[in-house]
Formats: structure tokens, C-alpha cells, sequence
């Protein structure tokens, strides 16, 4: 996969829709077979993991093992496409712009409706993402420098293990935004009252202390430049879980496609401490 | 002036007090002429400044303008010693074990009592003091270098200059600590909790940054090692208002020793904000 992140960009410009609802219902008829990037900018947007009944003990002991990478923000029940926690009226068979259909850790197929792949086994896991986060810190006035080059952010597989759970395990992905000391503090602050989308980072400074060998040679997303006197910062990504999942080859697995998330009726504001 | 900090050092020794309120009285009768390292842990300690008057109200105009390096718990009435929102029996003019006597910026003499220096006109300032989040961070199970090696903390002026007030300006001064990367982040984590004791660190990483030529060459304080793999993370001083009043040279002014504190009623646990 390239990346399961979203980027920022375009928060700013004219929203084509008047809610998250609304963005959904346009989803949902086919009207928005793009990524979700800068719609509904103040609603939380959502990674999508949905797995057969039988993982699904397994993958909620590794989401509630490695909460910064897998923040679960809702849990279906089995079968059921809804997810009311999360905005009353969302079906999960299409509400997402794009799905990928996984069979034995193979993509077979992109849609834009999983209807027909329904099964009544099927649990869905609907995981924070940092998209909520980076509104935060471009509204305190941190530069992110891939929303201001328009590219994906950067990722990289590290030498930190996930705790594993059944037969799920694997590295953290991390993703790296870099800035100025000053920046990278008041970034451990702001998000370290999100830790339902990822939370504080999980380093900062040298690369090489987390097994990254080549900064500029990301595993997924884009590379940005590092300006002299900044920092690169480090937070748990929410590519980890579907790493770590695709790495097992689960018989039968949907995934949002990259950067076509949910949109939820959540607020980010409502996912911040304080 | 060598250093108006405090280090934690001695914080888990058996207690020579029963609290805050009996150390001040050993302190008063002048059975306890020692710095107050490791006395009533759970008590905030205070730096002291005691100005005349007609400087009162710059250099308030300067705390309020620089609250990271110069954190204002009190400031007396003018002419009275008595400080009682810290303590209801606090008399400034022996509570604190050692003074520092200074004319027209020349220190002039080291006492135990300032009843025979003490004037109408004089003016208290007291001001959080970083051993208040140091116990905080030991508590989390951070290692602080300079407490495991038993010195004083390493202290650098820097070229963050503070927001003058009057006659009052300077380099703010800061304090570092050696940490690892996931260390630093609990530390940004923990210290924003108290901004009445200097709060989020002011920097970290590269040192030249904020104009420290030589981390090994601290202007106040000892040197500590920084091991592979530890950042450099930078605390606004309390030793900065010290520093800028000195370089006035106030016809008259008091301070504490370095080290030998004011310890008050207030609770370390009650200057944090969660």
C-alpha cells in the first residue's frame, strides 16, 4: 500500500459540502469517487479495517495492545454495516469513496460500493487518523511542510515492535513532519490531547535511534526536505495496523483505499482532552 | 552568581521535618543553615528577589511579559514581610536559610537574617523554581544526569532575549537536562502541566540554536554528560531575573543564596494544571 494517511491539504479552499452527511451522501451515490482530503475539515476522518469475526478478538487485542498506532475510534457489531457511534446514518458498504478487496493479503479489486462483498461475518474497525491532528497544529500556526509542497506525508517502518496479538505483529509505521524545536514542542502538546488519532509523537531527533537508515527515502508517502535547525517528529501512523495486518495474509480483508477515508460525524474538537 | 537553582538531589533521603512549616521554623531559629535540596519534597520552593519600590513595578511589568523564565508565585505588599499566600507564618526576613546582600550590583554580604537590612520600601518577588517539575519528572521514571551524579544543574545563557521593561532586559538563561528522545516528550508532557514552575521546555536538540557554543561550558551550574542517543532539553531559569537584575546594578537589592530556598505551603501536585 502507498499509504492509508490523508493529508491536510486543501482544508482551507470552499468545502463542496455542507456537512459530513452531506459528504457522505454524495460518497454513497458514486458523486465522490475522490480522496476525502480537506472535506468536512472540522470532522474526524477515519481508517478502515474490515476482517472476518474470526481475527477479530485478535485484532482488537492488538488495536487495545498498541492504542498510538491503532487508536479505535468504533467497533462493529458482526455483520452489521453501521456504525451509529460514529454518525447515525453511515453504512460502511458506501460510505467510503474507495475500498480495496483483499484475498490472502492480495489486492483482487477496487470499488466504490462492498455491497456485493457483504458477508455476515465481516467486523468493521474504524481507526483515528492524524488528518485530525494536523488541522490542530496548522491552526497554531505550525508549518507542515507536505501540506505546503501538496505531498503525501512520510513514512517509515521502524525497529519498534508492536505488541502482538494472535497472529498480529509487526514494526510501527511512523509518520515524520519536520519543524523547529520550538514547533516540535508545542506539537507534543497539542497532541497529546489527541490521543485518540495517534496522541504525542513517539520521537523525535535522530532518525537512526528507530532504525530509520535514509530519512529521505520514506517507505511510504513522499520525502519533504528537513530545513537546517529543525527537527524531524515522529508519530505513530495508522499504516501500522494495515501493515501489520496485510503482512499476515488474512483469507478475506476491505481497507479504505489511501487517503479515502470516512468521515464521521465525530468532531475533532470532541477528540481533544483539553 | 553561581546558580539560584535547586537541584532534586536528596528527595527520597529520610526527612529531617515533619513539613514545610517546621523546616521554615528549624530555618528561622537558624538551626538550618544548608541549602533545602531534598526539604518538604511535596512543597513548591520559591527564588527571592527583593527589590525597592520604585523598581517594583518594572520588574513586575517584567515577569509578566517573561513568565517562562520568571514565574511569579508572589509578590508581598510593599514594606511588609509577611507572604501570606504561600505560607500564613512565612516572615521573608528569616525564613530562608541564606541571604545575599547586594549594593549597587556588588554583593556585599552572605546572613541568615534580613531584620536589620529590612526597609519600608522593600518589595518581595518570589518565583517558581524548577525543582517543583523535577520531581515530577523522577517521579515518571525520567533520569535526571545531574541528580544521579549528585550536581548541580548545567546552566547556559543563551540569545533568547527577554521582553524588556524598563530598566530590565537581558538573555533569558535556561537550564538543561539530558534526556532520550521518549523522554523529552514526557518531559514537554509533564513540565506544560506546571507553567507556574517554567512549564514546556524552551528547546532541545541542537544547542547553537539558541546560541550555547559549548554544552560542556555551562555559564551557571555543573556540566553532565550527554549520552548516544539523548537530546539536550532547554527550561527557562529561574537564575534569568537574577541574572537581568544584576546587570542593572540596583542601588539595593536581596536574594536568597543559591540553593537555600523559600519553602512554601504550596504543593507541588497544586501547581499543576491536570
Amino acid at each position: 500500500m502507498s499509504s492509508a494517511c490523508c493529508s491536510a491539504t486543501g482544508a482551507s479552499q470552499a468545502q463542496p459540502f455542507s456537512s459530513a452527511r452531506e459528504a457522505r451522501q454524495a460518497i454513497r451515490r458514486g458523486d465522490w469517487v475522490r480522496h476525502t482530503s480537506g472535506l468536512a475539515p472540522r470532522n474526524a476522518q477515519a481508517n478502515l479495517a474490515i476482517l472476518p469475526e474470526k481475527l477479530a478478538a485478535d485484532f482488537l487485542r492488538f488495536c487495545q495492545r498498541n492504542p498510538k498506532p491503532c487508536p479505535l475510534l468504533a467497533v462493529s457489531e458482526t455483520g452489521d454495516p453501521f456504525l451509529p457511534t460514529l454518525g447515525e446514518d453511515i453504512d460502511i458498504r458506501g460510505d467510503v469513496p474507495l475500498y480495496r478487496v483483499w484475498r490472502n493479503g492480495k489486492l483482487v479489486e477496487e470499488v466504490t460500493d462492498i455491497t456485493p462483498f457483504w458477508r455476515d461475518d465481516l467486523v468493521s474497525f474504524l481507526l483515528g487518523c492524524s488528518f485530525s491532528f494536523e488541522h490542530a497544529l496548522i491552526d497554531a500556526g505550525i508549518e507542515l511542510r507536505h501540506v505546503t509542497q501538496g505531498r503525501n506525508v512520510a513514512m517509515y517502518r521502524t525497529n519498534i515492535e508492536t505488541i502482538p496479538a494472535g497472529p498480529f505483529h509487526g514494526p510501527m509505521v511512523v509518520s515524520m513532519r519536520p519543524m523547529t524545536p520550538a514547533n516540535a514542542i508545542r506539537a507534543v502538546q497539542l497532541t497529546s490531547r489527541v490521543p485518540r488519532v495517534h496522541g504525542a509523537p513517539v520521537h523525535l531527533g535522530d532518525p537512526a535511534l528507530i532504525g530509520i537508515a535514509d530519512i529521505m527515502k520514506p517507505d511510504f508517502g513522499e520525502a519533504v526536505e528537513i530545513l537546517p535547525g529543525e527537527l524531524p517528529v515522529f508519530w505513530a501512523c495508522g499504516v501500522t495496523p494495515q501493515s501489520v495486518v496485510m503482512s499476515m495474509s488474512p483469507e478475506f480483508c476491505i481497507t479504505h483505499a489511501p487517503g479515502y477515508m470516512l468521515i464521521t460525524d465525530i468532531l475533532n474538537s470532541d477528540l481533544s482532552l483539553g
